[in-house]
C-alpha cells in the first residue's frame, strides 16, 4: 500500500488528519479527566461540555435559527426514512416525494408504509441523469410535506435549487452535501444527514427539526424515532453515540479553522472542477450526468468497457487511490470527494487518469500492431 | 484529578486499557491500510474482515447456535423496546412483560403501542428490591413472547434464573450483564444489549435473534427495526457503526485473553463480593436489595442521610472514584462494576468507604463533644 493514500469512498470516507490526530492523542485520557471519551457517562459534566460545544458549533456553522432544534441521533438516514413520515404525515395522511436516485427511491418506498405518497417528480426515465426543474414538480397543497434528496450519491446529481412548495414543509436528506454550502435552514421543516460523508465517522445522524412540526407523531411511532421525545431529552432520550459526537465536534472545529462553510464550498469547487474539466475533455472517460445537475461531491465516470474499468480500478488502488469503484447498481467508477478530501487528492486522481488514458491509447495502438504481427506470423507458418 | 481514576459509571463505562491503547495506536493507519477504521468503506475488504472477526468472536464467546443470528445495530436497548414487539407480537397480538425496574417498565410502556401487554410479574410494590420467583410469574400460553430485563441497572437486582415459559419465546434485555456469565442462548427468542456497559463504547447494540422468529414484522415496522431486513443485510442494511464494532472486537479479544466468560464471571464475583461483604457489615452504608437477587454489576447503597451521601460522593470523586452518584430516580450512591473494572477498583472503593465511615464516627463523636463544650461554654457565660 502506498504511504499516502487518497480515499474516494462514498461513505464512510476520509476525515481530517488533524481531527484523527487529536482523537488519538486524547484517546486514553481526555483533558486530564483520566477517562477516554468512550468511557464517560453521557450525563457527566465533562461529556455534556463536549456535547454542548459540538451542538453550538454546528448551529453557528449552519446558522440554525431558534425555530429549529438540532438533534444527534442514531440509525442513519434510513432510520429517518421512517421517522419523517411517522412524525409528519399524520396531519393530512399524504406526502410528496421527488425520486431522483437510489436513496430518494428507498425513502419513497419506506414512507408508503405510513400514508399515501405522491410521486411529485422522478428522473428514473433516464436512469437518474438529471434533476427535475421547479415547473416539473407536482406539489400537492394538501401534502404534509415534500421530501427530496439534495445530492444523489450513487448517480452523481445534485439539486442546485431549493424547491418552492408554498405552505408544504420541505424535508431534505442532505447526507452527502451537508456542510458543503450555505443552507437557508428556515426554509426547511426537517433536514437530516448521516454523518459518515462530510462530518464524522458512521454512527451519528444529524437531524434539524422545525420545532412546531414535532409532537404529532403517529401512535405507533417508536419513542426513539419521535422527534418530540428526542427534543425533550436533548438527543439523550437514551445513551447517545458519544464518541461519534465527539469526533463530529473535532471535524466541525476543523471546518471552522478552514474557512467555515465558505471554505468548504471553495474546496468542493476546486476538487470537482479539476475532475469534471478533465472528464469533459477525455476520449476515454465520461460522466453521464446533465452538466447543470452534476454533484460537487460524487462524480461517477465510465469508459464504456467493463474490462478497462476493472483494470483502472485495480491500477488506481495499487497507486493509492482507493475505493474508486462505482456502486454495484451502476458499475464503472465513482470519485466521492467530501469536505476532508484535500485538493491534492483530486489532482492526483486526474494525473493518474491522464496517464492511464495515454497508456490505454498506446496499448490499443501496440495491440493493433501485435495482432497484425501474429497474423503475419501465422501467414509465415 | 488523581492520576489513576476508577470509573463507576452505569454506562458508558470503563473499557480495557489494552483495547483503548490498541485503538489509539491504530487510529491514523489501521494495519498499513493508510486509513483510520473511522474512514473505511463498510463494504471494503479491510472493514469486512474486522466485522466478521468481531462477529465470530462473539459467537464463540457466547456459544451462539446456528439457529440464531447475531446483529450489530444502532439505537440502544430503547430502540429494541419497540423492535421486539414490532417483530414478534404479530403472531397473537399479546405479550407478557415482567417489570422489575426502570428499563423493564419503559419496555412495557413502549410495547403497549403495538399490542396487548400482560403484566406477568412486578416488584414495584417494594420499589424493586427483589426479583419475582418462577411461581410468581403469570405466563399466558397465548403470549407471542415473554420479556424481562435480566439485570436492573438502577435498582441493583438481577435474575439468577431463566424464566420457564413453555412454548412462549423468551426475550431478555441483557444490557448490563451480557458477557458476565454463560448464557444458554438456545433458550431465548431474542437477547439484546446496549454495548456501553460490558462490551464497547456507546453506539452499537447487540441483538441475537432466533431466525425463525424473524420475517413476521407488523406492516408499519421501520425497515431499520425489521430483524428480517437486518439479517438479510448481515447488519449492513445501511452503514453500520463501524468504529463501535471495531472497539467491540478489541474488547472481545481482551475478554478471550482474560479467561473468556469464565474469567469475567470470576472477576464479577470478586469485585461484588468485596463490596457486598463490606456493606453487610457497615454501620453507615447499606444496600436495600434482597440478598439472593442482588446484581453482580450494579450495587446501590445509601447512608440514610442525604447530606452525608452528598459528602461521600464529593469526597470519592476527589479521591479518583468517579461517577459514584446513584441514579436521579433513587439518589444515594451506586457502584457499577462491569467487565473492564479491575478488582483493584473495588478494593480501592471499599478502603475509601471504610475510611469515610471511621472518619464519620469520629466526626459524630467530636461533634457531640463540641456540642457539650458549647453548652458548657454557654452555661459558663
Amino acid at each position: 500500500m502506498a504511504n499516502t493514500i487518497y480515499n474516494f469512498s462514498a461513505g464512510p470516507s476520509v476525515l481530517p488528519k488533524d481531527a484523527l490526530a487529536t482523537a488519538g492523542a486524547e484517546i486514553l485520557n481526555y483533558k486530564d479527566s483520566g477517562q477516554s471519551v468512550m468511557e464517560m457517562s453521557h450525563r457527566s459534566a465533562v461529556f455534556v461540555e463536549i456535547f454542548e460545544e459540538t451542538k453550538s458549533t454546528l448551529i453557528n456553522l449552519l446558522n440554525v435559527p431558534d425555530t429549529h432544534e438540532v438533534l444527534f441521533l442514531q440509525g442513519g438516514a434510513t432510520t429517518q426514512f421512517a421517522a419523517v413520515p411517522l412524525n409528519l404525515i399524520g396531519r393530512t395522511g399524504v406526502a410528496d416525494y421527488a425520486v431522483t436516485g437510489n436513496f430518494s427511491g428507498l425513502a419513497y418506498k419506506e414512507a408508503a408504509k405510513f400514508g399515501t405518497i405522491n410521486l411529485a417528480a422522478s428522473s428514473e426515465n433516464t436512469n437518474f441523469t438529471y434533476i427535475p426543474k421547479q415547473n416539473e414538480l407536482n406539489v400537492d397543497p394538501n401534502a404534509s410535506y415534500f421530501h427530496y434528496c439534495a445530492n444523489n450519491t450513487i448517480y452523481g446529481s445534485e439539486w442546485k435549487y431549493i424547491p418552492v412548495t408554498g405552505d408544504v414543509p420541505l424535508v431534505a436528506d442532505m447526507s452527502s452535501n451537508i456542510l458543503t454550502q450555505e443552507v437557508n435552514v428556515s426554509r426547511y421543516g426537517v433536514i437530516y444527514a448521516g454523518a459518515q460523508k462530510n462530518m464524522a465517522p458512521a454512527g451519528v445522524t444529524l437531524v434539524i427539526v422545525r420545532k412546531d412540526l414535532a409532537g404529532s407523531a403517529l401512535p405507533y411511532t417508536p419513542v426513539m424515532l419521535d422527534y418530540a421525545a428526542q427534543i425533550k431529552g436533548d438527543s439523550m432520550h437514551n445513551t447517545p453515540p458519544c464518541w461519534a459526537i465527539y469526533m463530529l465536534g473535532l471535524v466541525l472545529k476543523w471546518i471552522e479553522a478552514n474557512g467555515g462553510i465558505a471554505g468548504m464550498e471553495q474546496l468542493k469547487r476546486e476538487r470537482s472542477g479539476l475532475l469534471y474539466d478533465y472528464l469533459d475533455n477525455s476520449d476515454l472517460f465520461s460522466n453521464p450526468v446533465n452538466p447543470k445537475d452534476r454533484s460537487f461531491m460524487n462524480i461517477p465516470f465510465i469508459t464504456g468497457d467493463a474490462a478497462i474499468d476493472a483494470d483502472f480500478i485495480k491500477s488506481a488502488e495499487a497507486h493509492g487511490l482507493v475505493n474508486i469503484a462505482g456502486h454495484r447498481k451502476v458499475g464503472g467508477m465513482r470519485a466521492s470527494m467530501y469536505n476532508a478530501m484535500p485538493v491534492e487528492g483530486a489532482q492526483e486522481l486526474v494525473t493518474f487518469m491522464k496517464d492511464f488514458e495515454s497508456k490505454q491509447k498506446t496499448t490499443v495502438a501496440v495491440g493493433g500492431t501485435a495482432e497484425t504481427d501474429e497474423n503475419e506470423s501465422s501467414a509465415k507458418l
